[in-house]
């Protein structure tokens, strides 16, 4: 992604949060909580990924649509189509 | 939003769309239709609610964002920062 | 829907309130307001759709699926699948 | 949450294809993968969560809700009200 030392950082810090998450969510399916528990937990982890997911995207259109060191109108276009795909593939 | 006429008459056919969905469910919560057919109607007027956003956003970023004719990297910038407040609070 | 009055006239309210957002937003698209703004009532007639599909959820579990007056198992389990239906095509 | 054994298989299934996905993302992320590819992985994430989420759900309202077996109108009454509390954590 050719970002920033510390965006990397903490993009990667949130993503092994939410690992954390997702194998505390496999242990307790394993033991069998109760729904009412899991469902809060599977919440929790769709908020995680969701706030990941705008941390992204809006790393995305710094760096590779906003950016006035991109090199051509071209690739700006490009990281701009990019970014129109993922959001009709999210946003339904 | 300054954008072609095209583009604008294709959101307000959006809209009025959804504009037309809206009145259907009230007729149907006034005539205490069935509860299954009112969560459906429900539904697919967030669809497209959802439909509408995609494009505006992707109109968005195509005039205020990628736009080889924006005049500034500061308007470019204020066009980016513009996007990731609404992303921000829409995908949560 | 066959529920009280009291939450027949709470979701007539929320719908017209929806209604009525969805015409500002018309309008809006019509007399050319900034994206950003645009952008905020979407996301604002997508939080009351929200809200709404929630209440009349609500009242489906508690009328048709945890009433304790519901005739027979079979309607019960009318209840249950219809839910789980919407939740399906909802939650993706 | 006393469900079959063909269930918590199901579910576990679920749940360890996800870690594996987010594993997958965390290594993207850190060999710095392309945004876009990133992008459609957190999608690819959030799109097994709510799938799983529906299950969980599905079963919650088949066994705590709308199940005949259910020992009293008070139980029943708090899975109905355990699930419209989710919803609405859930769906904003």
């Amino acid at each position: 992604m050719s970002h920033t030392t510390r965006e990397k950082s903490n993009l990667l810090s949130r993503v092994r949060r939410i690992r954390g998450q997702v194998e505390a969510l496999e242990r307790s399916l394993e033991t069998e909580r109760g729904c009412a528990e899991v469902l809060q937990q599977i919440a929790a982890v769709r908020g995680a990924i969701n706030g990941l997911m705008v941390e992204v995207m809006a790393e995305h259109i710094q760096t590779h649509v906003a950016n006035p060191q991109i090199a051509s109108d071209a690739r700006r276009r490009e990281g701009a189509d990019e970014l129109i795909d993922v959001l009709r593939s999210y946003v339904r």
